[in-house]
């Protein structure tokens, strides 16, 4: 107990109220926990775990403005052993005067809860925290459940749930299976459930030609046609079709940079940026040396200077997530589709170890002003939570 | 008269001496006439063809700072009527301490005459001046000989030969056939004769998209995408394969803009610069709606703001030019080149009117710190037109 807004938060929450995770959400929504979270929120989660009688290990990694505190919580020790993973940091709200409630406040108007980290993700935590106090409450679960919860992944993630991985392993705590309890849904909680995430990366070509006189380009080596053939090679062949359960991978040309307002003279140099988001069929490092071959043959005075943001990843939906699918499928009527798209999340990291899915609340007002959910979604997510609790570990 | 440098340069000049395009060139040389001419030398020239009995019409066009001088001087009144055109203006010399010699000096050494405008083109007009002195002491040419010579031709020439061209159609003054005096040959004295120019225009092609995230390219409209196909459709096929005088016409995009340092978004907009140098199978016009017919094909929003600097011209070669070719090969043992390659001059104006060609001193050192001419250049140059006005006017 702190004596400041984790004891009132803690204090307003009453121990039937875990139960319900309107309360649960609000009382994480009112400790404000900007990236990296200061701690209160997770010391405020860390009791209502040990009250339902997990057992917690705080991991704080990283020194001074970096440190980040992070949570392993483990109820059970036998299999299988289902991970729920997440963050209790948020992004910043912004102009405070800009929201119609205060981000803090944790408002509910006409069925919404409005606050930041809503359903980004306090809102999530909390429904799955209700689901296992339901679900103790009703006769517990075979195996165990834990948590990992980081405070670092809105920032740089560099000390969060990596580094919690790390530990996890070391010390024998690698679960079954792993839920993220990201919000997926675009528009309507149920339809949509994340199984892998697209790769990412980002390449300069920079093209050296030789400068001269337009009238004589026989004397030049004019570095935007060779970077136009090299772009033109690299668009001319779609990079597949898509798989399965990916789209087809896209690279996108997203700026041309020469700048020579001299009509009559031919450029020494030329460059563009591109980004490529790509499936399972590829690795960041592959389509890079494919880039650098391009570039060799059309332009052999180039240089490409690339970053692999994340490599693509993919967990075959099994039993566990037909599970997931069957307890949505049960609360809201929807048939989920299994999808790959969008951004990137910190499930890619959770795939090194062990089969990861994702789902959550829905996303539509996340980093917004008015981050919002349904209170109906948190009680139908809770549901979801617990019927696939049930089900996994029946 | 007057008080000045003309007076002295005038006075330092005997009669005989028109005979002489050394002496000749020095004395224009010595009158500096940075563009627009400010007349000295114009009229330096204007008392020399009176000495040698040409009738001369002063045409000033052009008010205040924009006056330019001209002169339409002529010999004789019968045909074949044949021009020499040509500038006394010349371009500014710079800083004049970077001159191994000033460059008003008109200072010989070592068979090298110095000065601005030694080759481009007071040196063109004295090897013109003293052929016609010359022929004239030998019993003189049948038909009649002019000159066309404004003091604009560096500058913007507006009020230049294309004004003193539509004099002389006003007035019946158009030749039959006309030589322009500019220095034509890369290296060596003989070697090339221009018998037409190609056309010149510039193009900005601006394409608007729609902007997004790149993750999502499907709800974006990417520009550059568009851009890139506009530039590979205007690439794919080559303009021609040039014609019997011609190179074949050339295509250059010089710039591309787009400017976006953000790496995860599609950008608005994206522009691209081009040069296209295009021979007598083109016009500017035709070639502009073949840009516009691209950019509607692959990028429906976008705008094309082109500008014509010329059109292409040529002088199909016939006894003139021929004429011309045997007096330089008579003269210096060069089979000169018949060449369209290269920039632009005052030949495009006039190839509206009649036929003509170019053809001068070696061009290696105009517009640079230390222009010269060969001495002997001068001599033999004088020696060529002399001859080509005997065969000509024969």
């Amino acid at each position: 107990m702190t004596t400041d807004g984790t004891a009132c938060a803690a204090e307003t929450l009453r121990p039937g109220d875990l139960s319900n995770p309107v309360a649960v959400a609000q009382a994480l929504i009112r400790l404000p926990s900007v990236s990296p979270d200061p701690g209160e929120s997770q010391r405020l989660l860390a009791s209502m775990l040990e009250a339902l009688g997990f057992s917690v290990t705080h991991l704080p990694f990283g020194e001074g403005a970096e440190c980040t505190p992070n949570i392993f919580a483990r109820l059970g020790t036998g299999g299988p052993h289902i991970c729920y993973a997440g963050h209790t940091d948020v992004v910043p709200p912004g102009r405070e005067e800009d929201w119609r409630y205060p981000p803090y406040a944790a408002h509910i108007a006409d069925g919404l809860l409005y606050g930041r980290g809503a359903c980004d993700m306090k809102g999530g935590i909390a429904a799955f925290v209700s689901a296992v106090a339901r679900q103790a409450a009703a006769g517990g679960v075979n195996g165990s459940i834990s948590l990992l919860i980081t405070g670092d992944e809105e920032g740089p993630a560099t000390y969060g749930t990596c580094k919690v991985l790390e530990w996890m392993q070391a010390n024998g705590q690698i679960p079954d299976y792993c839920l993220v309890g990201e919000p997926t849904n675009p528009r309507t909680l149920g339809e949509m459930v994340k199984v892998g995430r697209r790769g990412s990366l980002n390449a300069q070509i920079v093209v050296e030609g030789t400068q001269g006189h337009v009238a004589y380009p026989h004397r030049a080596d004019n570095p935007v046609h060779r970077l136009l053939a090299v772009l033109e090679a690299l668009r001319a062949t779609p990079l597949d079709n898509g798989t399965q359960y990916f789209e087809p991978s896209s690279l996108q040309v997203t700026s041309l940079d020469v700048g020579n307002e001299a009509t009559n003279v031919i450029p020494a140099r030329a460059q563009a940026r591109l980004n490529i988001r790509f499936n399972d069929l590829h690795t960041g490092a592959a389509l890079i040396g494919w880039i650098e071959t391009v570039c060799r043959q059309h332009a052999p005075r180039s240089t490409v200077t690339a970053k692999i943001s994340g490599e693509s990843f993919l967990t075959q939906p099994g039993r566990e997530t037909r599970a997931l699918v069957a307890a949505i499928t049960q609360v809201t009527g929807l048939e989920p589709a299994l999808d790959t798209g969008g951004g990137t999340s910190d499930a890619r990291f959770i795939a090194q170890y062990c089969p990861v899915s994702e789902f959550g609340l829905v996303g539509a007002s996340i980093h917004k002003v008015d981050e919002h959910t349904a209170v109906d979604d948190l009680e139908k997510l809770t549901c979801i939570y617990q019927t696939f609790l049930q089900e996994v570990c029946a």
